[in-house]
């Protein structure tokens, strides 16, 4: 049995972990740290939790942690970073689900997260916890930056296109339309719902922090530099991302749909609609999946891919998990299987 | 391996149904019928059970179902009597999801339901299928009538309090809100997104389907009338039932607490709360769990019971896969262990 | 034209009394206040003002109100009784929207709102702001108690009951369910969308401050002591609120249709629906409005009445223009006539 | 005071014109139509309407309309193209809310609508009824086809820099997400609530009927061909329109926020946002107006707009209202004066 901990263990990250490891088979609850809720029972805040997990928030420490074999930490940004170099001196595994290693360039880093990165000798180590990308170099990963939300959606659209070269990659634009559980457990006016309900807006134009991860894992992909206008939109639902990815074609690009079913055969969590489909965020709600279907209107040269994700699973918790699999050479899928509700 | 048929296996119910057989270790699911869609593919019309439920929806007939073991009904009111007797003559066990055999009384079945009863003789035949009264009875039937939503948190909510004599029976009040599911999926204006979202109503005041099966659950348990007045709300959102119940103690009515916890002690899918809660009916949602919070308002002399359920779960397909395993000596927790989505 | 300053202009009730004053045509707003925005442009914070609020946010103070002819408190508990008296000092007429007014008797004020009460002679003076009870003491008032959200919706479906006598008083039970603006424009966990979408829950059963405030008015229109159990709901839906009132017939009561369309003939915001109605909160919305349907289910001796109104106009900001429009000898209509959007 | 007739009031477009209509000072709503509900009191069918409109629905017919000053089409497409020349002979101006007169060329609508166009000479004749463009020609026309609702969310972000040459034609794109009601008041399963709540999804992106529409009037207003995708999305909210529209900016553009507010000055109901705006769709909920805000992310070369409206509004009956007023030498603005509710 794999001994977890989990750093933050109140946010919608962490809770989202609690109930995916709950079910687990090859895997042992051990520790749940939170600041603002020690001592508390875990099933008092989360009532959907009783009788599947017991025992209560602990004080954040490197001794409460010390006895696990992988830590993920579902903190906000700045926390990863200082506290992992500690427990992997320990032999404790790392999965980090914030934004901490998931640049390469320190400098990057630093621009988009407003300070100079505290190890930044760990951004070369963390390995990008893609598996669609990365299987291999994750199974021996000892620290896995696991990917953002959007990031994880856009991607996944991309990469058939991007590796094939089928597209121009000098002027993608991908629009994203995110629910609101996607901005966190946090006290903040503008996440009410009286404020988010019944209305949708676009947010961070200028710039969001998803931008340079995504355009690194798309320029690794390619190998030259990529040209990507991000805009994200905040949609009065709970869970779910629906990325509406628009490129042009080069000549001779092939059959898409082909492109793409080729790409992910094999993949278990990556699922390629039948040609003419709309996915439907509801339909990958709680589960570790992501579905894409990929047209070109009016047989056009545009290129048109919709790809759908839980933010809070394929796009952060179920993801981890899949990561710690690979990582502790369980099969991928378990503890993952799961129907999405519906409706 | 369980056969499964499923009569009706397009609406929600029936899809429910799939999502939660999809996993269920002991039985295949072997026939799904549907009048409208058959020889579509059934991950087609639900593109949540790709991967998980193969092959095509049937036109629902005898010949197609004599092979099973189990047959679900899930359509409306009206199928199920039809075609019950048929089945059973074959050895086949029967769980109607619809109203058809949930009410004793020839009489008040058609005046409720507006025709007369085709098979009267199995209406006291059927058992109803609650487990926290009638599990050994279940164990052994043929034929079980699933209770419907709104009786299910109705009488979860009462029964500690009918069976111990604590309140007075001849003046309860069941004020219970229900989302919009529990309407079924039909082509209706009233459940557009337009009508009812950003919006909430009562409806049927004047009396409801559910009156008399709640009232028929609660003078069982009481052996005694009871008064009864309820009204059912629409809300706003899909999943979910909030039963809030009201009735007068009487004198020497005990530790209200500890009754309810002492009457549900080892149930599986009842779950009361500490002291002082309320119950969300999101932390229920997708999971076949009842849970409950008993208050006494200002220390005075009337009883609030909180009851909340999933409505297509616990108030619907997942107690019938409950029945199901206690019907086929499964143990009664397989196929229905599973955590609340939060948020 | 009258002289308008608002204090708190920044929370719900605030920013809808500038939505309705902006087109009143007997009024000018001079001062709106707020300690967190002081020197931001109103229509900055709140876009849908653009071209019809100008000005800027100011600090609260007795100097910045002095020049007014009348100011609303649209604050927090506390604020209203430590600077109402200053002001009617000075000849301005206050009205307020918080719960500093509306109990008469400041032990009960002081055990609900866990303070003393700082101006206790002014809760005698305070004229409690429901017009369709005190309209003549409302046109020469000094100091106006604007109703509950809770109380305006109950008391206006009991009032016709209560006052003819008609049913028995001892056991009134008020099952409310209101929109999440109720809850203030507050940075709080629990009000997020992402905890309060799809879900349904009832809170402070044991005891919420409005019971009292109802409970007051229900006695004083019957003249004795009334037993009422009130429980609120949290609804998904952000405007709205639905009052389901129940209660026991005396003998003899009459025609309840009648009997309430004669007691709010003339009163141009009570609508009474035809028999058999249930009332959508929809139909209220942005409006000063209740709309209320009465049933007696399975012509029995409950009567069930359902009352909805839109929490933030005929519950809070409509109701206290309709107070000032009284005040100040405008005709009671005046920039109150609008029709609900439908859908 | 304008004699108006409304073909089709029990649609979401009929009843919006009602409402607005109801308050409007210089017009009387003298008939209603509508197939389905013939007979039965307007304010039964929409009880926000009590108080505010009288009378009943009626048969559609050529007499019953025939002494009115202007009929609206609130009609499925295929209505109005069969009885407006009727109406037009007897001297009654016609406003067309549905799409059949907004295409110049017969082949082109006949290939997006499926059926050949029954007044081809009527479609040279009718002006298209977008003020911001056409306000001359409104003034005079005898017959105006009112915008559709995507068409002039898109036309209104794109007209300063397709006028001005400031963006390359060649490649424009449109994610335009829309809210539930556009799909209007129809019984069909995908807008029930349970379908399209709590879900997100794009459609018909091989092509959709307002394409044809948006190019037609972007290339009249470029003067030359323009390449657009055009991709709309099905949001979980009633109302509302955001357009996300990109461009690659040609070199020498120019002050883009300048040529926006210059474009639009003194227009009404066109309010461009200060820089670094992201409009919500709430803002302009119920009201007439539309909101753009303009950005150039990362400082490149690719313009975003940002520009929302409420479908039924701005993008339906008020935009109808407002060709009315100017058709009938009324100022503007009347009866399109409010304000947006807000939470």
């Amino acid at each position: 049995m794999i001994r977890i901990g989990i750093v933050g263990g109140t946010g919608y990250t962490g809770v989202e972990l609690l109930r995916i490891l709950a079910l687990h088979p090859e895997c042992v609850i051990s520790v749940v740290t939170s600041r603002s809720d020690a001592g508390k029972r875990v099933d008092e805040l989360y009532p959907n939790l009783r009788g599947f997990v017991d025992g209560v928030f602990v004080e954040p420490s490197a001794n409460a942690l010390a006895g696990c074999d992988l830590v993920f930490f579902a903190t906000p940004n700045g926390t990863a970073m200082r506290m992992a170099e500690a427990l992997l001196a320990q032999g404790v595994k790392v999965i980090d689900l914030s934004a901490d290693f998931r640049l390469k360039d320190p400098a990057v880093w630093a621009h988009w997260y407003g300070e100079s990165h505290v190890s930044p000798h760990l951004l070369q180590e963390a390995v990008y916890g893609l598996p669609e990308v990365n299987r291999a170099l994750i199974r021996s990963a000892r620290l896995i930056a696991c990917p953002g939300c959007y990031p994880t959606s856009v991607q996944l659209a991309l990469l058939p296109l991007v590796e094939s070269g089928a597209i121009r990659l000098d002027r993608i634009i991908a629009d994203v339309k995110s629910g609101v559980s996607g901005a966190g457990r946090k006290a903040e006016i503008p996440m009410l719902m009286s404020e988010t309900g019944e209305s949708l807006k676009a947010y961070s134009v200028k710039g969001h922090r998803h931008w340079p991860e995504i355009r690194q894992g798309l320029e690794q992909a390619a190998g030259q530099t990529v040209g990507l206008t991000f805009v994200p939109h905040l949609i009065p639902m709970i869970r779910g991302i629906h990325a509406t990815v628009y490129a042009e074609l080069n000549a001779g690009y092939g059959d898409l749909q082909a492109l793409f079913e080729e790409r992910y055969r094999g993949e278990p969590f990556v699922d390629i609609l039948p040609p003419g489909s709309h996915p439907d965020t509801r339909n990958v709600r709680g589960v570790n999946r992501c579905q894409i279907a990929v047209h070109r209107p009016l047989e056009g040269n545009t290129v048109v891919i919709l790809s759908v994700i839980d933010n809070l699973v394929k796009g952060a918790a179920g993801q981890a998990v899949q990561n710690m699999n690979l990582m502790f050479g369980v099969e991928e899928t378990v503890g993952l299987r799961s129907v999405g509700l519906y409706p």
